[in-house]
């Protein structure tokens, strides 16, 4: 906890005045003003986060974290839990979702295994930092100790420290981002479970109106999954003031290590692209923990998974797009990029009136 | 009329067996069904447009077309007319915001004069069509002859063909695309008055809700631009059976060209990308004179014009996103290209259940 702490302690505001600046730029370019709205929003606060007047986003990263989930016992998913870990070969070979949109946007995806239920093949690509064998079943009892929830969050924070000093060959300690900008996606079979869960814990809504199909449940299963997570929110009774208590009782360990990669990138004044729902539960547990982690969060999408938009509302977060997406694994975050990337060239490659020679609208 | 009837002819419907198989081939990806949302249903789209399995929008283009409008007089946009000219300047040296997104998307913009109010200094880049200096003052009378605006809509066909016979440097007769997908933007001071008028023509619906800020009017601004509107649908009673009538009473050239181009689009089963609020009146105008058009149509966005959603209503499309623009020039256009591509890709690149040997859900 002490170096949860000490991270947090890190994290400040971001730099209104630069935004302010930003927004002047903006306004001089040629075309009526805030007529590009939400891009002229995201490109003023990717300068407000990097305090940088033309920031490039040359380094992105996914990172998305697999774990499995104890709860699957229970029914909650259309899928075997085997299917984690097929996933994580998936995504080493490229032929994921997320593979696949991370080139169309121009970023890495750097998986990580935070818990797979099965030890994977070793390979150089992947990061092993699996903090248990999967969550045990949070519907009898709390899913991980609170000391494997703070391992989990370091494990993450240690993934994004890893990542940012390797980014650019120059080490933390010189100040200079090794990652441009970065989303969280996550893989694990059942985490829709925990993500519904720590939502209903922080946001206080029942479970019904949290709770979402998933991979695809009939309506029967929905019914199942409902009474499951109003069982484990009555079995651990998670504390909502207290973030890790959550994160233990009813969360993942991939959902961990998201949280701490949020709070590792905020210290780098590093943007951080929310996916869907399960990324966004592991938002609310960062947002709990250290509030001006909202400041540096850009909400992807707005997903198919009832919960997520609650999620959001609770952080205060409005998402870029709905393309009624519900795969996870980051792929709402990797789409996101090409907008925000199109939205510094537009701050950056426009005429303003006056090297244009165009008149300006009437005062 | 004669050509215009000839290449209405040519419009057929899309593949549908072709897009039943390209559902197939999604379902059998490693991705619970249906979890990429529009993504998928774009996807299956492209493929049932162009009839090919795997496409690849290679060569893309956004026609941004500019005319003026003699309705400006009536004090209804923010922005003097000399700002079309001086735009279109500002197209051809790249500065403007379609120049930045087309570039972000791998698309190239296509401009012409299809009737600005001045001459234009010769460019080798500008396609000159113009068909008068300008439209009349629609709330006085028509804007444009019958003649006219026939002439308007063959000039966007003849730059279409153009640019398609160009594109690959095989003649059309070959059969082969020159132009894999199209988007429509268009510059004309005073051209949301014109999509105003020509959506009320269609959807029978008061001016005063269809009519937005245009560039930014002030609330008196805006009520004097609804009475104008209003004038000039009782001075001359546009026939909404009759687009061409519609066109010419209420219309622009830069709005008839357009329509052109999503007519020869179409004959040659290429994708057309709708923009915002004055790209899909033209779309309107299109799907009048040949309901077929509208399989060929995608809408990029949701402006913020309140007229916007109701013309893509009238037609039966959805935006992909709503990022609350209202530059036009084709920037959502650009900026949906990218999300098409990424569709295409998850159909392609993406490994099957089967070929990367995960488990599929329990049926």
């Amino acid at each position: 906890m002490d170096r949860i702490n000490a991270l947090r302690k890190r994290i400040t505001s971001v730099d209104i005045s630069k935004m302010k600046r930003a927004q002047e730029r903006l306004d001089a370019l040629t075309k009526p003003r805030g007529s590009l709205g939400k891009l002229e929003e995201i490109a003023k606060l990717i300068v407000g986060i990097t305090g940088k007047e033309n920031p490039v986003l040359e380094k992105k990263i996914i990172f998305t974290f697999a774990a499995d989930h104890g709860v699957v016992k229970e029914g909650v998913s259309a899928f075997p839990q085997a299917v984690t870990g097929q996933m994580v070969y998936n995504f080493l070979s490229g032929g994921a979702g997320i593979n696949v949109l991370a080139r169309h946007a121009g970023a890495r995806v750097v998986v990580a295994d935070l818990g797979v239920a099965s030890d994977l093949k070793p390979d150089k690509r992947l990061i092993i930092k699996k903090v248990n064998y999967g969550t045990k079943n949070m519907s009898e009892g709390q899913a991980m100790t609170r000391d494997e929830a703070l391992r989990s969050i370091e494990a993450g924070i240690e993934i994004f420290e890893e990542e940012f000093s390797r980014g650019s060959g120059i080490p933390p300690e010189a100040g200079k981002h090794g990652v441009d900008i970065v989303g969280i996606g996550e893989m694990g079979i059942g985490n829709t479970t925990a993500a519904s869960a720590i939502t209903a814990s922080f946001t206080n809504m029942p479970p019904a109106q949290l709770t979402g199909r998933g991979t695809g449940l009939s309506d029967k299963e929905l019914e199942n999954k409902i009474r499951v997570i109003e069982k484990a929110l009555a079995v651990n009774k998670p504390d909502a003031k207290d973030p890790i208590d959550v994160l233990a009782k009813v969360g993942g360990f991939e959902i961990g290590g998201l949280v701490g990669v949020i709070l590792a990138a905020c210290a780098r004044k590093v943007p951080v692209v929310i996916d869907g729902f399960i990324s966004s539960s592991a938002a609310l547990i960062a947002y709990c923990l250290e509030p001006k982690t909202k400041e540096y969060m850009i909400a992807a999408h707005a997903s198919v998974e009832n919960g997520h938009i609650f999620a959001l509302n609770h952080i205060g977060l409005k998402p870029i797009f709905d393309l009624e997406l519900r795969l996870g694994e980051g792929t709402g975050a990797a789409l996101a990029m090409g907008i925000i990337d199109a939205s510094l060239k537009i701050m950056t490659e426009m005429a303003t009136f006056k090297s244009a020679q165009v008149s300006e609208e009437a005062q």
